[in-house]
């Protein structure tokens, strides 16, 4: 089984490193980092134990990486239509696609730019960030959920026995449950930590703040519910508020981008889950208000 | 007809200033500017044409000042408590309390403070501001809705003749109507230039907050029909739309109170019109959020 990582920052970095480690063969797309890494390798500074690949198979272009069996993609989905040239070279008839990317509706774009593709969402639920060339920084949790978009794709038991064999916490899950579950942490938390500019824990600890999160957590559910998924319910709201609560102060990737004055990933996060939501006939007023603040405030800051 | 001024910052000086320049006799009550006014009077800086009153009837204390026909309060809504003590010494049986002030419930408020006292709620149409000690700065607009809180109020023509005469623009509304009107352009504009720290004309260019102002604009019309309120219309959110583009870009009083580090208005504001709507059955989800939004700010700025 042949490994490509496209877009090695915290999350390709991350799961591809500990694919590398475990003996599988990687390849890894870089950019900004790419004469770095081919020259020091990766350094995975982790809450598990710290761990560095001296050489690993860097690439600066997707054109000449050889095909691969999996093709992980952890772009930041600002930059999802580089996709249409990137992920064909990559291909065979077989290839499984993991988006391990933010958000909803994803899948349902690579699949319109190549339609014999093989989709699957990666739903990681982890901390982690990348500051400096070459170094991931994992702060806590790794689990990564698998859920393919059509039900029956290839390479999915095979991908799951290598992550767990990589040492990864891995998950199956339907698509719906998946992305929506993922929904209900990143819409609240992402948006509001730029909104309000603070962190994960000052929302929680401020009784308005608990309480707008909780209520946009249940815009997200009933979108859900809306989309056929059954397995959410309030409990998993509840549980969401106490995991975070006991998170350290965290700073959603939204948040960094915005740090940074990177565009933020507003289109799959909120504008697309919004619309779908409105599909469905669920509106979702606070998860829109935030929409339209973030739209304005990432005006003023590019 | 003696007048007397709760309050000599903008609103109230403004106003009160026009009244003793046309030959009433009006009382300031002031506090941090009353040796300066005392010594200096007072000055208005008025895009109508700057005037001074260099003697004004100055007080420091509202137990000293005369029993009045007209008390105006236009204090700040988050110094409301202080009104149990000042105006039961000011107040004969038929004295008009006009509260020019922001929000609702403030009449109900003071209602059940003194069960027997007369009101009515001031609705000022103006950008004014009190930067400097004793200096009024008016920069647009300036008419005054009275609405008796009970319909059938002493001293209502009276009022309106004074202030007609004084150069006021007056103009007559039933309660219900110039409350909720007034909270149409005060939800929307107060809190979001505090919460994506802007002025009016920033939100009305960019296309996502616009259709927040209006769809925000849209919660307060549902709540003022509920209210029994039949003059308001989707056309006044258009025309305050349209007006608010034509203003010179504005910083209404809430950004100002959070620019000092003062603090804001939200129970009148929000709050309670919030609560005002859930009794009719009316949610007004993205004024709620903006409240609670205002309520996390708030907290990390006093």
């Amino acid at each position: 089984m042949i490994y490509s990582i496209l877009g090695t920052g915290a999350i390709g970095g991350y799961y591809g490193s500990l694919l590398a480690r475990s003996g599988r063969q990687v390849n890894f797309l870089l950019h900004s980092d790419y004469e770095h890494v081919r020259e020091h390798g990766l350094l995975v500074k982790s809450v598990r134990g710290d761990f560095s690949l001296p050489h690993v198979n860097a690439f600066s272009s997707a054109d000449q990486m050889p095909k691969s069996d999996i093709v992980i993609v952890a772009l930041k989905t600002t930059r999802q239509a580089l996709l249409r040239e990137m992920l064909p070279p990559l291909l065979k008839s077989d290839t499984l696609v993991l988006l391990i990317q933010n958000g909803i509706g994803v899948e349902a774009d690579v699949e319109a730019m190549i339609p014999s593709v093989h989709l699957a969402a990666g739903l990681a639920f982890i901390c982690a960030s990348k500051t400096e060339p070459g170094i991931v920084r994992h702060m806590d949790f790794g689990a990564l959920t698998i859920a393919p978009f059509h039900g029956d794709e290839p390479h999915i038991e095979a991908l799951m026995a290598d992550l767990a064999e990589a040492g990864v916490e891995v998950h199956l899950a339907d698509y719906q449950t998946g992305r929506w579950q993922k929904a209900m942490w990143n819409m609240p938390f992402n948006g509001l930590t730029v909104a309000l500019h603070c962190q994960t824990d000052q929302l929680l600890r401020h009784p308005s703040t608990e309480a707008l999160v909780h209520d946009m957590m249940g815009e997200v559910l009933a979108a859900a519910k809306a989309w056929g998924v059954t397995r959410l319910s309030e409990e998993n709201i509840n549980t969401l508020m106490e995991m975070t609560r006991a998170m350290t102060p965290y700073k959603p990737s939204m948040r960094l981008d915005w740090d940074f004055h990177r565009p933020m990933e507003i289109e799959f996060i909120y504008s697309r889950p919004i619309e779908e939501a409105a599909k469905k006939g669920v509106a979702m007023p606070r998860l829109q208000m935030l929409e339209r603040q973030l739209l304005f405030l990432q005006n003023n800051n590019l």
